[in-house]
């Protein structure tokens, strides 16, 4: 097999064999396929597109390229659960601990990655003491244990697509349904995912800025998962709009805590829940989505969760008074209010905007080598729709330096204020199973 | 200016500026936009296109990479020829010596390149003593005096088009228009053209197998042509059979010489007498092609083509006897006829089989360090529409091996003989100008 010959068949259109898919995959990992041969490659299936089976090939062939992790000492349906990424996106800390106090296995590897704010990762992180590297065996004696555990990925998870996800970086093929979407599901399905549930968000802080791109996005992974027998749901929620109130490390904990203790964001509150549910109907402790969020509700409202997450904490050497105590949590030193210069309604929030003051504020990290301040961040305290008066706060930004000008114009022009009030948003668009 | 801005730009189908298409062109050439970005950059050309004027602006990057031949110091219009190359043409051999002889200025700079065939410089050094180096001075000097000279390539010609190819080669992007178009305009611009006669070859010997692909191309070079002040004819020529009927380096020098003499292969020779009256015209020292045609028909008549050829070969150092006594030329030790088994007429000869038949006995190389037998080849004693007998020569072989077997079945398989003649074949398909 010739990797000029793929370029060519891919180039003309032609589908490519499980065979043939391997073959690329194995030979660039390897480093026997330059990278001036495979950026052709993507380049091509940019273009022309892959088949639903050639996805789940490439899929497959990612997945297989390094670490397979075996969770099966492990009882129960392994649900995993993946996000495309958003602003304020804190479900994952969220929903954790609600399905592992249904008694579903929370065995979750998490990666930090770049952006507004840190991953789960480095929001764990935030909290005193917290450990995110476990051996394999304490990981797995954790999930039994106490049905959940968090912990970093492997680094020889899926190379494959790291390594072809740096170079679509550099060649303008990031953006592609297939590569997108294999990418996502070869990491899941090599960190021993039995059943996922994915949360596709649509909007101007996301990756898809409509719900026809999303639906297609969605339907690729939902129809991969089928085809490699790992039973795969995908909701499309909102992200024109952060999620939630809080953005930032130790905030986005805060946040969680309230949403645990069942007095958090109502919007926030309501997508975790329905995630929770479908993880808990996967997960086959429930049968149906309604009954699931009955069971969800309960749990929170007894407050099991929120025990389930003192003791997730503390089993990985954390500090879980921070769950009654919020303030041993790390606090910025300085808070101030962006104060509105109109009066009338929010009509928008450009998300990605609002990600971007928080990264710059120091929450996250725009390169890999960046250090993250777990203190600062932002709370939005007003949102879309909600009526606002001159000299009201819009948001109060939580900052360890004095001069945030920047910073405040950014929140300024990312939020627009209009005299009548826009119609309320879907949160949800869609479920696609 | 970043090279993924400008992948993105080019896969989303949009064109480039001149600025834009110049930075890529010299960065790439000094190695700083890598290769890996430059083949993703090469496939979504490939896949969208590119428009006439950034093909000009390709073509005149590429053209300026490297060196850039002044000829000011030779009196004239420089006029050039190129073909897409096939299986026996010698064309070049044969229109210099012409349209020198009309007093049009040759300086032409000739490549080796792999094929079935040696390039023209090899076939040159065929003639004992041929010198395919002289100093730049001796090369002006020589074109001055006796109007035509042909030396070997500049290692500094367009380099940016020889990298770009050997990353096409190895990415399945060769067969683009625009980037076969610039890279053959790139390299007459940059070794002094100032007006060009395109020899665009169709046909099973060809690379382009239509007349609406080759007419695609031929006009994208013109369009090139005129975009950059250099006046660019471009013919459309058979080579569904090998041009003339002799393939080999020594053996081409004879039929050339032929040809010169007024006694070659009709075929041959009148596309040797179309391209060189186009170049007497855009050479202007004649003003309409059919006076030019008259002009060049006179000059082969009269013998003066054939004194030129003399006198050149004599200037580069070289044996002129062979063109009196062309048994001076190196002569293969065996001569294998390849009878025919069957009776009727020969409807078809795969050109590019019989071109690979005479690099098997060694006439052409197959990678870049093999060397050329200048005495061996073919000779075709049949070609299309002719009648053949039983046991008539279809073929010599001209071979320094007794065991030719091999070779004499592939041109077996390359003859086709029915016992109905095909219809005459077009030999000058069309003129775009």
């Amino acid at each position: 097999m010739r990797m000029v010959d793929l370029i060519h068949k891919k180039r003309v259109g032609e589908a490519l064999s499980e065979q043939e898919i391997t073959y690329i995959i194995k030979d660039y990992t390897a480093g026997i396929i330059p990278d001036y041969q495979m950026s052709a490659f993507l380049m091509a299936t940019f273009l022309n597109g892959m088949t639903d089976e050639e996805t789940s090939f490439l899929t497959l062939a990612m997945a297989g390229s390094g670490e397979m992790i075996d969770l099966s000492a492990i009882a129960g349906v392994k649900v995993d659960k993946h996000s495309t990424g958003g602003v304020g996106d804190k479900v994952s800390l969220i929903v954790g601990p609600v399905v592992a106090s249904l008694g579903i296995p929370v065995a979750k590897m998490s990666g930090r990655g770049l952006g507004h704010t840190g991953g789960t990762l480095d929001k764990l992180e935030s909290i005193p003491g917290f450990q995110i590297e476990l051996s394999k065996e304490a990981f797995i004696e954790a999930v039994n244990t106490n049905k959940i555990a968090i912990v970093g990925q492997s680094g020889n998870l899926a190379p494959a697509d790291k390594k072809i996800y740096a170079l679509r970086d550099v060649t303008a093929t990031v953006d592609s349904i297939p590569l997108i979407a294999s990418s996502i599901m070869s990491k899941k399905i090599a960190s021993g995912a039995e059943a996922i549930v994915l949360d596709v968000k649509i909007g101007s802080g996301a990756f898809m800025k409509t719900v026809e791109d999303a639906r297609v996005l969605a339907r690729t992974m939902v129809d991969i998962g089928t085809r490699l027998n790992r039973k795969t749901i995908a909701m499309i929620t909102d992200m024109d709009q952060p999620l939630g109130r809080e953005i930032g490390n130790a905030n986005e904990i805060r946040e969680s805590i309230d949403v645990l203790r069942g007095t958090g964001d109502k919007e926030l509150t309501e997508v975790a829940i329905s995630v929770a549910a479908y993880m808990a109907v996967l997960g086959k402790v429930l049968t149906s989505f309604d009954e699931a969020q009955e069971a969800v509700r309960d749990i929170i409202f007894k407050g099991k969760a929120l025990d389930t997450f003192k003791r997730f904490i503390a089993n990985q050497g954390g500090d879980s008074r921070v769950v009654d105590q919020p303030e041993l949590l790390p606090t910025a030193a300085y808070h101030l209010e962006v104060k509105s210069q109109q009066a009338g309604f929010i009509n928008e929030i450009q998300a990605e905007n609002i990600g971007i003051a928080a990264m710059v504020l120091g929450a996250g990290r725009a390169k890999k080598e960046d250090s993250i301040d777990y203190a600062v961040g932002l709370t939005l305290n007003k949102k879309i729709g909600d009526p606002i008066q001159i000299g009201e706060s819009i948001c109060t930004i939580h900052a360890n330096r004095q001069d945030v000008a920047e910073v405040e114009a950014m929140i300024r022009d990312a939020y627009k204020i209009t005299s009548t009030q826009p119609a309320p948003k879907q949160l949800i668009y869609d479920v696609i199973e």
